[in-house]
């Protein structure tokens, strides 16, 4: 860059761009040279970088040099063909053209006005979306309900415990709050336990029933409905009931239509997190699992993790919007201006924890239009598809058993116990090291009722039949040289 | 796209993204073409787009020319040159390159392991901005201290709300939540108040101080301590204070040294919000303005409003990290690895309220490297002279006056009563529709003391002294018409 600042300059934006570009395409080229675990060590980019900022501007090649030399080192490669931990975090080039127009758009699109588009394709996707997944009317747009981009699963059911908590408290009174309590399984995404941190429910009243093999680690209707008996009768106030599609050790289902009747009779707040399996459901045959869906009050799912739209971007949907609206709105003077006030809009500012808000929708309008419904369905599908075989190959050899029966694309396993050390618990985090170690694959693991499980998550955009084969080839040689020792 | 599915094929994200930063860059070359506030109807993009998500992919090239002729017009233009309303939200060649590289990784990095360099490079710049700001030593990584980037400065004082919170309630029993006070002026952003809705802090006890002319709008010490005395002597809690440097109406700046000794007396959590004037304080004449920050807790600076940072990032150091981490932090199994339960590393998903987080630190890493620190301080310098320009030429027109004393890019001015309406408060609000609805300049207003007052904020990357000059001939020549009405 020369010495005049130009910071937004066309024809300079046009020829870096140009660059990075081909930098990132080139990443994607050679992706598979990298490691898919980053091998490095704690603090090693410390010394790799001045102690402070320079003086004076660098050049973009010297830039781009050291992020190939000091970054990629230290990035752990979720794009690669070859991750399987976790769950997926999708990129897509739909998604990441829809990135760029919204950097490069750069608005803040708090308030209907900040952005009229922002706002407006915001509800026209979500409305497409939950046409899509076949959600009941009541989360229309169109009614008294609607749909938000969150940043994460995280951040939607801390606003939608938010809103079931002051509905409580206007209900019971302000001083109630330590008699408010939450239910679901302790399956549940460790985020329903921040959130309740977060919305000062009492520590104690955050009920996690236990989930077990018996139930495939699903809530039981009764275990739920002993538990609020036993509460009702001793004062406390059920407010929130949270419902997993697709749980994260193993993608339990939780019986929706149960737990919902359950919830409407003590008038809680359901709520369904679908954040991982949400995407399966626009597949005809895999809509059954949201089934009950129709008793929610709000309802979440991930795009960013199996829907190709690139982070942050998790869609949640409440049937009453003004429930949100009560618990989140500020409306300082500095905001004010007439469409908001004559209420003939929405800003979405009242529906989220921050003000600001960048412009998503654009990346989830591409990639619906870019790729379409059925290459959508094509494409979950066939990771499930390979997720089929990676369990088909697991089950060939006597050595590994299949833990939790395979629903989506994700499949829980692990090498049976050898000598009878402590059930295979090392053994099992023995062979996640080793794979992990190779650079190879990357996988993750979890505990089920004691069990360490390792767990092979379907899901990368550029994840094929090959690097599934390789992927197990691996962990039978891992295993192989485990069981020798 | 064709109708075989490869979502992330790396020659057809060259193709298509190098198609993309023509039309990025094609946009910026004719930016001032645009209305800078969008002029549609709330409404107008239903019946512009189909009811539902198409079942087949279309074009990349059909996509771009609804984006030209649907979008565009619902699109309020924040990069103008003629944006002067809110505060400015800086879009930059080096920001949207980190944008860009962010979005190619797209990992999630809410733990060390998920990609070491996000959480090290993020450690590394915030160490850089804060030797920049001159911030104390607690601040930096190396103490008990350090810096993230949250998302918006909304969950910047959340966070850290939460921290004082929970430290309060260990000191003096989780059943004390209904006595913590919180106190600042009623100058402070609402995000303060949402926080203390979130965090359950008892709506009478969020104290918002007035602050009036006969201060600039800053709060003053005396009315603190008058309210603390009052407060502790019915048995109320004090437990955090937040000051401004810059406030959203008018650039007040809150008095840090006198306030953070009564914070220090009462045992608060003192906390900065220089979410906006941060940046200026970059310049060594500017610093002073954050003097008093040595007894802080917490400061927090938004780099996507002056620093040329794409949004979102809104930088926070804190002084003991570990006051966060109590309140944030959950440990779920899925999670677990070596280099977190070892301590070796920083995990950021415990700073932070959601779990996933993007990599953010990249773009700021570029802005500091492609335009240095002299360029940004000639950045700042720049526009606050533009400020200067513009306070001059309404001074030096008799009907109007400046409400307020410039101290950073913002002007507070307006248009002095006609005929004594309602002391010229509709006057002056006509005259921002007028300029607003002419397409040729943006301002936003704010009420001091009850008066309607117009709000000019320089600091879009592209404002040069025309822009300035343009914006006032039309100022001055809408202020004509309705004075001869």
């Amino acid at each position: 860059m020369d010495n005049e600042l130009k910071p937004m300059d066309a024809e300079q934006l046009r020829e870096h761009a140009h660059k990075m570009v081909d930098f990132i395409a080139d990443y994607y080229k050679t992706i598979e040279d990298f490691p898919v675990l980053s091998q490095v060590q704690p603090g090693y980019l410390r010394n790799l970088l001045p102690e402070s900022a320079p003086l004076n501007p660098e050049s973009l090649q010297s830039v781009l040099d050291d992020v190939q030399k000091k970054i990629f080192p230290g990035v752990t490669h979720w794009q690669s063909p070859s991750y399987f931990a976790y769950y997926p975090s999708n990129s897509s080039i739909a998604g990441f053209l829809g990135e760029m127009l919204s950097a490069a758009f750069n608005v803040i699109g708090f308030s209907w006005i900040t952005s009229p588009a922002a706002t407006e394709l915001e509800m026209i996707v979500l409305d497409w979306l939950a046409k899509l997944l076949q959600l009941p009317d009541d989360f229309l747009s169109s009614g008294k309900g609607g749909g938000v981009i969150q940043g994460t699963a995280s951040e939607a059911v801390l606003v939608v415990l938010l809103a079931a908590r002051d509905r409580a408290l206007r209900r019971f009174g302000k001083d109630s709050l330590k008699k408010l309590v939450v239910y679901a399984s302790d399956q549940t995404h460790s985020a329903l336990q921040k959130a309740c941190q977060i919305g000062g429910i009492h520590p104690e009243n955050c009920r996690l029933l236990k989930a077990d093999f018996s139930t495939n680690y699903a809530l039981s209707p009764d275990v739920l409905s002993e538990e609020l008996s036993h509460d009702t009768a001793s004062g406390l106030i059920p407010f929130f009931l949270c419902a997993t599609v697709g749980t994260t050790s193993s993608t339990a289902v939780d019986p929706l239509p149960e737990l919902g009747n359950i919830a409407k009779r003590y008038e809680m707040w359901f709520h369904i997190d679908a954040a991982y399996a949400g995407s399966a459901c626009i597949c005809p045959e895999y809509r059954q699992y949201i089934n009950g869906v129709e008793e929610a009050n709000s309802f979440n799912m991930n795009l960013h993790k199996w829907f190709l739209t690139n982070f942050d971007c998790s869609t949640l949907w409440v049937k009453d919007r003004h429930a949100l609206i009560q618990s989140l709105s500020t409306n300082p003077e500095f905001l004010k201006n007439k469409a908001s006030q004559t209420e003939m809009v929405v800003d979405y500012k009242d529906w989220q924890i921050p003000l600001g808000r960048r412009f998503r929708s654009l990346k989830v309008w591409m990639v619906l239009r870019l790729y379409g419904i059925e290459n959508l369905q094509k494409y979950i599908r066939n990771h499930i598809k390979l997720a089929e075989h990676f369990e088909a190959l697991v089950c060939e050899d006597p050595r590994f058993e299949i833990v939790t029966p395979r629903i989506f694309a994700l499949v829980c396993f692990r090498l049976l116990p050898h000598k009878n050390e402590d059930g295979g618990n090392k053994l099992n985090q023995s062979l996640l090291d080793a794979v992990n170690a190779s650079g190879n694959m990357f996988i993750s693991h979890t505990v089920l009722s004691g069990k360490y499980i390792l767990r092979f998550a379907v899901g990368a955009p550029l994840t094929e039949e090959n690097h599934i084969n390789a992927a197990w080839k691996l962990l039978q040689a891992e295993a192989s040289a485990l069981l020798a020792n």
